[in-house]
């Protein structure tokens, strides 16, 4: 499937996961959690789609158990605690950090399928769920409306264009890995900010 | 615990995931989800049964990740998206397309949960979870008061007794497995049509 | 990580399945389910917890297929039916089992992390999902608040607590298992009790 080396370093993992955490914190100061709530729910929004992407599709023990990733999440908590309520009441830095979560999820997720072996389309899938999954338990868990079906949002599809993108780059144009994730990322955070501010 | 041959085809499993497709696509037509949300509660539904079987049940690589299963879910947003609305007119649809990808689920998931080695009581469980599995995240997804709680629908109990029958006639009576599955998934599809008719 | 034996006895695992087991046939029991909802629900929240920890972090085949772990929420469905609107009169007994299940599931996923060979950070992580999540799914099913998220409850909390004194006599102090894992649950237990009684 891949000619040579197509690794994008654990940070692109490490820095999805802390902003997911980011926006699962800012979730859980709106809804009146107490810091505990923060931390759950900061931690499920983090690690939830990078544990469907190892545990359930991929069957590898989590890269989550990590601890890196557990730290980004208490970092996550600190910020929401600390910011929560003046981050919430600027709906851009949401918008924006979970857009970005969004784009690197897409192409580490992807690229994580293609290196496990598998072909371009389960590799989308995966990569579009890696992304989206901690914001659907996030919605689910908080009793908000999900975010991936509200209309008009763009949400799953940013990621999906993105994720495209990368595909399209890395396997179909032999571009290196890195510069195709990266705009793969972009390509993500402007469908998605575009749909919101045009939408 | 299984003696020669027992192999459902692959169909069974594709065609439970493209009806259980349809349901979600046509909750989502119903509930105004634009086309992406359409795919999305789709793609959750009918591969929701399948990945919690293979990824979390089996430990193995989820067979929803071949193409033909993302195929059937494609063509079943838009089967949704062009008949939705006209659909979800009949109820009497939703609940015969419910109620074939319950039995076809139930008795492929036991099935393959003994040609790995477990026992008929666990492979039951497996059957139902499988058959269940996609519309009870369909239902918590779309934040719909879950099917397999109302009272009085036999949802879960159809598929268990269609599991037990298939189970009964497979390993007990030594019939072979298509035909014991044809008998299973026709008592899936009596309960559950008997359930909501006289129920 | 582990200096010789480290073994809780599997009646950890089944006492934590059927207590939490018996939270669930009690919720649906106040929720109205018919008797089939009634087991469906004990089932996922038994069942739930022990599913994460094998299923999707360790990587094994889930414990919970073994026919004890049936048979567990089988009794506690019947239990449910039987006693479930008295037992729900006494807020006190749903308090005690949960807290009881919260203990006992957190220091023998805890353990089972470890002697997975992983450090006690993501075991600790472990065995808190382990507790927490058959409740989760309890709550989200059954469109319950969840509890792990309701203000001054210390629900996680609590299992943390009860994980890390676990851990610290265990791992730290050299105790043996089964007097550390007593002691884990007996903070779990008052840690929760205690906030529920004066939070």
């Amino acid at each position: 499937m891949l000619i040579g080396q197509f690794t994008l370093p654990l940070a692109f993992d490490l820095a999805a996961t802390f902003l997911f955490a980011v926006t699962g914190a800012m979730t859980a100061m709106r809804k009146g959690y107490d810091f505990v709530g923060v931390f759950f729910l900061a931690l499920v929004t983090g690690i939830g789609g990078g544990l469907l992407r190892d545990g359930v599709f991929l069957q590898q023990v989590p890269a989550v158990l990590g601890s890196h990733y557990l730290l980004a999440v208490v970092v996550a908590t600190l910020i929401g605690l600390v910011f929560g309520q003046s981050l919430n009441r600027l709906a851009l830095v949401f918008l924006l950090v979970d857009a970005l979560g969004l784009g690197l999820y897409t192409v580490f997720g992807a690229q994580k399928a293609l290196n496990a072996g598998l072909g371009w389309v389960p590799a989308l899938l995966i990569g579009v769920i890696n992304a989206v999954g901690g914001g659907v338990l996030r919605d689910m868990m908080s009793r908000e409306d999900p975010l991936i079906f509200r209309p008009g949002e763009f949400y799953a599809a940013a990621a999906l264009a993105g994720g495209a993108a990368f595909a399209a780059l890395a396997l179909g144009l032999g571009v290196a890995a890195q510069p195709a994730a990266w705009a793969g990322i972009a390509v993500t955070v402007l469908v998605r900010v575009a749909s919101v501010r045009f939408g």
